[in-house]
């Protein structure tokens, strides 16, 4: 059997960790093998990326940054998450290619040379694998805004504000758009269990 | 005035690192202003990529070095080439894109459409800069092999072997038969101060 690979995008503060392992344990006790993981991370190498790239005291330009997320990436594919695809595990991956063409792109004014390059360097990346679903976590930045603050704003993206933040939702609105079998938009907005029910009812829809 | 960039290419042990640091001075003596830099180094990102990749214990896919080296050039040119290049400067750089596709690329028996990706990935994270003059230190893998072993065998490339030194020359030679006006081959076998008089020789006449 060969295993499917979900990815969890949008904003921070809209709960996709959360709901990533609690649907990880929801398919879990159906009997799925389950693995989570998250970019930039799951490997050494990756983890290492991370401290890089979100370290506010050393601000890299844009394209170094793009760089250093895809060499995490690639590590991130050939050692993670297709050797659990061949094993037919269901892969539930935080942020994927999508969030490199949203933050690095869409939502930094590049023009469309710079997209479409940016479009063959995540494929070059990930050995062109693509999701077979991504749940694009949405709501307005302001109903966001409040979660973010109880979480602590701690990282460089979350400085940037909530007109970035505007600028990322419609960035992934427009990928969303562009590619609606694959990308199926969750309200982030209500409670917890009402987004959980939207989550269960697109990973069932592909099981 | 414009500055100049001129990088120094070749396998390891062809005494190319000394030769830069000896044109320098050169150079400076002549009253010209002169910045020394390397890759993959330069910036403190630089150095932790470089740490990263050198390290034999923990072996990366081709295509995160790759990618790796790339984050650490655009940093390298942002912050350190194209300023000193624009305050009108001389930058020797030890190594550059053109190690990148040897190393990478030709010497990888890499597939033509791998190479050129890698040649478009080169351009996007240098910025489209190209070196006025690249100075090729090209020798028998047995001759500088010595050399080698005088200073200790010590990174992932020098384990690899007279085969893969090998691969290596012809992969750089067949970049400077592709590239004349630019790569010139300087005869890395004799004693310093032969290999000297070439290197300065070609400088001068682009200066």
């Amino acid at each position: 059997m060969q295993g499917i690979f979900i990815t969890f995008e949008g904003m921070d503060g809209g709960g996709k960790s959360t709901q990533l392992h609690l649907a990880a344990e929801a398919l879990r006790s159906q009997g799925c093998q389950v693995i989570t993981t998250r970019e930039p991370g799951g490997t050494s190498l990756a983890e290492a990326v991370r401290r890089l790239v979100l370290d506010p005291d050393a601000p890299l330009t844009n394209t170094t940054q793009t760089l250093l997320f895809l060499a995490a990436r690639s590590e991130h594919v050939n050692k993670i998450i297709l050797p659990a695809l061949k094993a037919g595990k269901i892969v539930l991956c935080d942020r994927f290619a999508d969030s490199t063409f949203v933050y690095q792109g869409l939502a930094n004014s590049c023009s469309p040379e710079h997209l479409e390059k940016l479009r063959q360097l995540n494929a070059f990346a990930a050995e062109n694998l693509q999701p077979a679903l991504t749940l694009l976590f949405d709501g307005s930045p302001e109903a966001l805004l409040s979660r973010r603050n109880l979480r602590g704003v701690t990282d460089r993206f979350e400085k940037q504000g909530t007109d970035f933040q505007e600028k990322l939702r419609q960035g992934f609105l427009q990928l969303a758009q562009a590619e609606p079998d694959r990308i199926k938009i969750i309200n982030a907005e209500p409670e917890q269990e009402a987004v959980f029910a939207q989550v269960m009812d697109c990973i069932r829809q592909i099981l």
